[in-house]
């Protein structure tokens, strides 16, 4: 039934496959005809920068440097390494956005957010921008999302999906999963999921201390307004067969209680969230739902759940390796 | 707790990530040094020859072409593409493996097993050899693994480990999930879960109908032996707190019960079988015993029980291809 394939040239190619292969279309696409350029803060990489954005950068050479290939080095884009430190880094970042945003060049930031993200590196916080920013940079961005399930005595499991209200900045009125957020600058990541379940669907106390963390997906994602190197927190939530969840901050326009099946049957309609369906998949691998009897790529499915944004970052100036011979490096393969 | 350090330098580095590299130990290293050749068959990559390999391999050039970087080409090692069929290159293998063993020149080849694994393209079963012999080829690996687990009253979440028998031809003495088993050839991937749960834990047929699918975890591991791109299919089972798992088929030693956090800490000994962490180590994820709350590393762990398998065996000859110029070609990157 998962399988079926209405395509002859790919006989093999599932449409759970297919569907992997859409929210990670960055990374199978993009990302390997390498026109991206490595985004370094305080000599390390933090991001990816296309060539769209490389242009508009261009006008702020006192705040971004576009270093071309030499000998041994690779095109870049370096905030300047003269900004002292995480306030310095974030007003001058802030300072350009505002003016591309005041122009209009950017689609994405027509979604601003007056909510900040952390630009972090593997050790420390390097600069905050708003949230709709990061994708012109190529940014990691990290998220939690909780699966509300449902062991019904009749229909077996069931999976509660929220509909995004038609006035969200992104993905307005698609079907999405029962809560979801991203990481905003001071919070943690369970603190984050019990806010969200809170204010999303009002989750009560005395069911959110059930949530139990169940692991992350990550993918590379693309749409006009950028690019999204996700990792998404996931978190399971069991409710009783009688609750209902009740949006309290106006983001949600509907909730639904569906069968396991329906709810992939979903996954594939033109009005899901395409960045949700990640978690989504990743549930019904973990519950049993889908198998690697019923799903003929279920190996290539999971690896594309988990892809290894790890080592897509990994071009390091001198400065961050510690070493005196002015090369930059690039790790082209893994960590 | 489980990210205490004792060492300096590397104080972001939890014990966990350490264990993830060690089974990863040849994704991370011998990998990136690029000192293995692609094994083709057929026009597709199926493994890798390593150096010390390659040496006795070249003892046989009416069975394995080796063939030397040209433009546009990479060295590789071909199975004679004149062998016409899944019989005929089974029986020429064969018979070379039988004289490597006879002659005793690898390690792994005295554990022969008289139990042969299928070597596979995308589509199709081009080979099969013995189950020992597939490291030497770095031909993928799959198998089952089953969490037999129990939710105490007292103790929470307890997993059951088993102690292989001391006549185990591989990781004798060691301890090990509670069941585990390669895919043979001619046999599903559920059908192997029972009859090796029936075989190594007697679990019974009512037991073993709450058997759950809950993914798959891929690592690369590199040992005396040979290396070992291994993808385990996970299984969970919950049993009641009163069943007892008893061995039947003289592979194991002892079982036990113990809580999920004693099992973890037996994962970092020594006579716990390194290629037995990963699926240990997901069960944890995923029943929110590792957290991110919990484990500083836990997107990067998470990832290394996933690495893309899938895009480290692309090498195409211009046969599989379907091109005419005659080159063959490497997609160095990702599918």
């Amino acid at each position: 039934m998962m399988n079926s394939n209405s395509d002859d040239e790919e006989p093999k190619m599932s449409r759970l496959l297919r569907l992997a292969q859409k929210f990670n279309c960055f990374y199978l696409n993009g990302l390997v005809k390498g026109d991206c350029r490595p985004f370094v803060v305080d000599g390390q990489q933090v991001g990816l920068i296309s060539q769209n954005v490389l242009e508009q950068l261009l006008k702020y050479p006192e705040v971004f440097c576009i270093k071309d290939a030499e000998q041994g080095k690779q095109n870049i884009v370096e905030l300047n390494p003269a900004f002292r430190d995480y306030t310095e880094r974030s007003q001058q970042v802030d300072r350009v956005l505002k003016e591309f945003r005041a122009e209009g060049v950017f689609v994405a930031l027509k979604g601003w957010r007056n909510e900040c993200y952390d630009v972090k590196s593997t050790t420390e916080s390097l600069l905050k921008m708003d949230r709709s920013a990061t994708c012109l940079f190529g940014v990691r961005n990290y998220g939690v999302e909780i699966n509300g399930y449902v062991r019904h005595p009749t229909k077996g499991l069931c999976i509660w999906l929220q509909q995004r209200s038609d006035t969200k900045q992104t993905w307005p009125g698609k079907w999405d999963n029962m809560v979801s957020g991203g990481l905003s600058v001071g919070y943690g990541i369970k603190e984050t999921a019990i806010k969200e379940a809170a204010e999303e669907a009002s989750i009560p106390p005395n069911l959110i201390k059930n949530l139990v963390s169940a692991g992350c997906v990550s993918f590379f994602f693309e749409s006009e307004r950028g690019l999204f190197p996700n990792t998404e927190f996931v978190f399971d939530l069991e409710l009783p067969e009688d609750f209902r969840p009740d949006n309290s901050d106006g983001e949600v326009q509907n909730f639904k209680l569906l069968p396991a099946l329906e709810c992939l049957e979903r996954c594939f309609a033109p009005d899901f969230k395409t960045t949700s369906c990640p978690v989504l998949l990743d549930f019904m691998i973990r519950h049993g739902i889908i198998t690697p009897e019923n799903e003929v790529n279920f190996t290539q499915i999971v690896e594309l759940l988990h892809v290894p944004l790890q080592s897509l970052y990994t071009y390091r100036t001198s400065k961050a390796n510690g070493l005196n011979n002015g090369n930059g490096s690039i790790k082209n393969g893994r960590v």
